[in-house]
């Protein structure tokens, strides 16, 4: 299997790796591997985005994602808006319906999207011209998260075909499980989730992985370990087990990692919980790639805002 | 009745609509009007506030007109602050009078202040020599609403003398609904307020405006309906409508709609109670402005902070 | 006793006084004089941090020092990310330690932090290459804070040099008194500490500073007086005097000030309890520089940013 990269995005936004063509996956992770040198500079700006606005409507907590979204529009001479549910109009009852449109009457040409409910983003993407990129919805999607996680792979290991990807964690609950699941298996890599089975996704076939219920068999010749996050919040729900069991039969520790391959990268989306699904030393073990991840994930937030604004460009110039 | 546009306008600042000749008003609108076509250009943005300091201190909750003016500001290239109540020393007890003083000392060019006590606005523009904005002050005043709905209407009708406008909902209350009897009576519409006697203003005849206690017969022979926001958090309070009281007595629907002129214009500050103050297939109906509304908040905005830096530097210039 | 200023700052972040040599605090003050007239610019802008990204790490609520320097940060064109602790992931449990290097992988050129633990700016400078500018850490140092209120004494005296600087309130909890004493005692002026015994602190002696349990004696001869604001939070613990008998013993009143040189200065580093600590006949009166201190802060920001990205950039070149 071998792709050439596409010569554009072809839709206005991004909403998730579903919708993706491989060829348009490689173009991203082209176009970020030219992004990434811009941080390396000592005035890390370019002017691609002069004049464009974004708004970032985060209707769900972050730091993380909404930084690197940030720190990237900020590279690309974007104007920022942030708008989080604490001070929206939301709070007061207007339907996102009603949101999207009152921004739109304001003209800006991102809108980059969290939301608590899956789907809010392609809602989202029809009422408005702006170009939509999904920052995580619900337990659907978060594209931006599984191309940063492509891209530090394909760093690492030249290519994504044949890798085999092992997922462990809350799957069921986990958007970047699933845009992970997406990217990978379109890509030609390997996946194989390990969950207790309570949290397990149902969707498990479709989702073309191999489902574990045991981590050990399922590191056997992985190439990459990626962590989920624990969320804590869920610990008292039903058929969730304790923190102290989940380390025991899941947390990737120094014993667990020797049963991958040698090379085998170490990667978490953050932020971790040390001593729950993984153990400090190898979070900050030599296999670790997890702050890479954070680098990485600032040149795709470029690379996605900056084909966005090509197709938007084009678009212009041809009306 | 006809107006000629002022030069400039006269203060540093704006508190009030009441404070404003209507040659000034004419002003605004005539500037709205040349800088509406920055917001359809690819890149969106003038030099005009380069270097200049606009700090936006919001004592109330708001999404979109602090929304609003933070977009005119960045189209017109400031640097803009944002300061809310629950970040603010305010919280500290520190005094308006102190917090102003502390501003100040920062030296910047522009304060944009939402403020819940009627009057901070004016108490802060004596102690600074920064321009003032209000953004909202109590139930006293809100002249950028009442300049963009006017400059709405006139984009509309060509002009607003004669004019019959309609404004039901919570009069008492409403910032928005007094700027506006300010500006249309300056302007030689006539205003006809709707609402319960227990939401009728007392000063109703100070005002200009002729009191409705229903509102079919208000809106025979309107050019302009706008409906206010019914503020679902004063609900249960003593003479205050049930929701669906209000809804049966007041909501503009479509058979109400018939009742005005053939051209009559929906409008609503926003943000909207779907199926409380109005009917949904009124407000995306073809008669509704609502969204222009937002779009040409943008524009006054930029127009008042454009005119009030003009006056500035001349101010500079001459000293 | 007399200093040369250094030629530039030796390390490459502002971790405390303690850190500085005298030549080190004259740079900074002389290089604060320059910065001063930029505010006084119609376009209050200069390119020095153009492209370079500063984080706003706020872990303690803060309104003043965080504007404060978000200004100094506008000012030379830098690109600013506010990062405070409501919103960030440090609430979801993770290290201090997590969050600097997750920071650094998006490759900020400084990091301005305030948290409520001594010690964590000096750690979090250790584990990351941006220059980290110490914003006040628990009850340990607040450094701008210290050169602020120097620089506003040198600009009224000449020099710091056998200056009788009287700091009067909660001793104990205040870096900015601590900050003082190093900055003072390396410049050659004198410092006298009022509080109540509960308030005054043990290491007094180290401190080089003169205690006094009472206001009056410690004012013959002042030429400063430095009013902390008193931490009305505190008030219902054991040994706290009440606001009432705080006023009657140590507030500073027109009758005490009399008491000080003609020619003292009063100082606070704000936000004031006007009526607690001072009296606003003394707070608005014609000695008081109480606003001067806060216009001098943004330059002294300035400085240091302007300070520390010069040595950015010695060593990029030199790399």
């Amino acid at each position: 299997m071998s792709f050439e990269s596409a010569a554009r995005l072809t839709g206005k936004d991004l909403i998730g790796i579903a919708g993706l063509k491989p060829g348009e996956i490689q173009l991203v992770l082209d176009t970020a591997e030219e992004l990434l040198e811009v941080a390396r500079r000592p005035i890390k700006k370019v002017p691609t985005l002069r004049g464009m606005t974004v708004v970032n409507l985060f209707m769900e907590p972050s730091t993380r994602t909404r930084f690197s979204f940030e720190v990237a529009e900020k590279r690309l001479s974007a104007d920022t808006l942030n708008f989080s549910t604490s001070s929206s109009s939301v709070t007061k009852g207007e339907t996102l319906f009603d949101t999207a449109r009152n921004l739109m009457a304001m003209a800006p040409d991102f809108i980059v999207i969290r939301h608590p409910n899956t789907g809010a983003p392609h809602r989202l993407a029809r009422e408005v011209t702006a170009s939509v990129i999904n920052a995580g919805d619900g337990s659907n999607e978060h594209p931006t998260q599984a191309l940063l996680d492509a891209f530090t792979m394909r760093r690492h290991f030249g290519s994504l075909e044949g890798l085999v990807v092992v997922v462990a964690g809350d799957i069921r609950h986990s958007r970047v499980a699933r845009s992970n699941a997406f990217l990978l298996s379109k890509m030609g890599a390997r996946i194989r989730f390990v969950a207790p089975a309570s949290l397990m996704p149902a969707e498990v076939d479709e989702l073309g992985v191999e489902p574990y219920l045991r981590i050990e068999p399922a590191l056997e010749g992985a190439d990459v370990i990626m962590m989920l996050r624990i969320q804590l919040e869920r610990q008292n729900k039903v058929n969730f087990p304790s923190m102290r069991e989940y380390f025991d039969f899941f947390a990737l520790t120094p014993e667990r990692l020797e049963m991958a391959t040698d090379r085998a990268l170490v990667m978490h989306p953050g932020p971790m919980n040390r001593g729950v699904e993984i153990d400090s030393r190898v979070a900050d073990g030599d296999q670790s790639v997890i702050l890479e991840q954070v680098t990485n994930g600032v040149a795709i937030r470029m690379a996605i805002l900056y084909l966005l604004a090509g197709g938007r460009s084009d678009a212009a110039a041809g009306s």
